[in-house]
């Protein structure tokens, strides 16, 4: 299935645009899985990686049928090594056994055959010695970094005929602008300067014109954050049928009405994620079980993106 | 020991500035080896570590003495999974066991706490649940993008006092064009066009500036591809104290004149890196054992790149 329809179908079932992080790290793992684990004998890596596949479980649990997708972070994964990774495969499992789409967050990036690996460590593909195909993570959509330009997309596109791709064009982070809001020679097309992040949201539209779905969107995304609704209102006209995975909604400032002003005018094309506004909210609770922080954390927050999509 | 200082000490003590690309893929792996796994029983992705492992043990083997450091592509094993994780700790244990600097190819980026993981999982420092520090593959330099700006970059050189960091500025393939050669508004500093390469040239000098260890070389270096020594040189312009890894030497067309092209004047500050073309190096002469093809092919590559600095 087109990665953008799949998307498209959960948001219709669920009515919700929250992408929910899986970004674990031991000080958001609630204290009775951390005694559980130790309980059982287990040390380093290892009982990392149980304690966090145990709270994934449970939060995947409840995120389903609550959210469009979830979003695993790599890097926490990878800093625990092979256990991490064992601990991303399983969670990824578990997403897929609940019918949710997963969005690996892992800012890949090369050109050619390497990008190719990774798309076939996002979306399988990897052949073995004896020729057989390997599943990799099977994820939906992976985050990609596109300084490389065409030979660092297109590869991963050509691999696999459902990937989908989010790539970075306007981060939530405040040096951001370092790169991204540095004017280039000449005018945008709708007057005015143009920055390195237009100039990338008209390579992102460009990979994802050959790419649209039932849904009308493309399977190549863009990572648009939350923090800067201005800008991302002027992305949405440079990239009308692209995706928007948008970052830093709750933990980085930006509130729900920051968080959707890219949206389509019909309220369409939007993902917002939230990670540890969700896996974090038992720690300012302590009095309740964090299971009920989290559902209500998860509630809320689409409560309050519901809302902000009424209003556009 | 300063990652910078490592490695020139290295260069003084091989004579060499070559980097072997231990970039393995079954379609690489000498057919010896991929019998040998067979017999053994092992299948899928195990069965590609174990062969994995093995060519590159040989290939770490005849590169000690003969190489300035070794860079192990993170895609090719990611690809394989957690299998493919254990093979990539494993070789890196060989080069340490070797002492070879390692270079990990990963382009890894992301922002605060996240890519401070993506630096633990390189250079160690993740904590355990009982608040015990992991050691992680244990390597000297991490390839990165840095699209997000200093965010992304500054949180790896604070977590580890001797990490070393390969940024992208200027890379080998042929779509680099598209977003790395685009003008800015404004000239540069010696007139003419200003390009976003040279825009990210500006921000690697600024970030490795406080950074510079005693042999005059800074801990954040420049990823400048061997096809385009004129940019390569004008580069080196604007980073005098910057380390350059180049690739696109040999598979990618490029000459052992173009890769040193962006050396100092004193032919310092440059690593040149071979992936394919000696990996592979044995396919092309299937008559001789695959092991004297692979010495031989190290052995050419440093007798061309050591004639091109002494042409400098």
């Amino acid at each position: 299935m087109h990665p953008a329809d799949r998307i498209q179908a959960g948001i219709e079932r669920t009515g919700s645009v929250l992408v929910v992080g899986l970004d674990p790290r031991p000080e958001l793992v609630p204290p009775d899985l951390v005694q559980s684990a130790l309980a059982d004998g287990l040390s380093g890596a290892d009982a990392v990686a149980k304690v966090f596949l145990g709270l994934n479980t449970q939060i995947i649990e409840m995120a389903a049928g609550s959210c469009a997708a979830v979003k695993p972070q790599l890097a926490c994964y990878e800093a625990y090594g092979a256990a991490g990774w064992r601990c991303l495969e399983a969670t990824i499992a578990a997403c897929e056994a609940a019918d949710i789409p997963v969005v690996a967050d892992g800012k890949r990036n090369d050109i050619g055959s390497t990008a190719a690996h990774y798309g076939q460590a996002a979306f399988g593909g990897a052949v073995d010695l004896e020729g057989h195909l390997l599943p990799g993570l099977g994820v939906d959509w992976l985050t990609v970094n596109a300084y490389l330009g065409s030979d660092g997309i297109t590869p991963f596109l050509d691999a696999t005929p459902n990937a989908g791709l989010f790539v970075l064009v306007r981060t939530s982070n405040p040096s951001s602008v370092e790169l991204q809001e540095v004017a280039l020679a000449g005018n945008s097309e709708f007057g005015g300067e143009r920055t390195v992040a237009d100039h990338m949201a008209g390579l992102v539209r460009s990979w994802g014109e050959e790419r649209v779905g039932a849904s009308g969107l493309a399977s190549v995304g863009a990572v648009v954050g939350a923090t800067q609704p201005n800008a991302a209102r002027a992305l949405r006209l440079l990239m009308p049928n692209t995706p928007f995975l948008v970052p830093g909604y709750g933990a980085q400032g930006a509130d729900a009405d920051d968080a959707v002003a890219g949206a389509r005018p019909d309220g369409s094309g939007i993902l917002v994620n939230s990670s540890r506004g969700i896996m974090g909210a038992w720690r300012a609770q302590p009095e309740r079980p964090w299971q009920d922080s989290i559902a209500d954390a998860i509630g809320s927050a689409n409560s309050a993106l519901g809302a902000a999509l009424a209003r556009i």
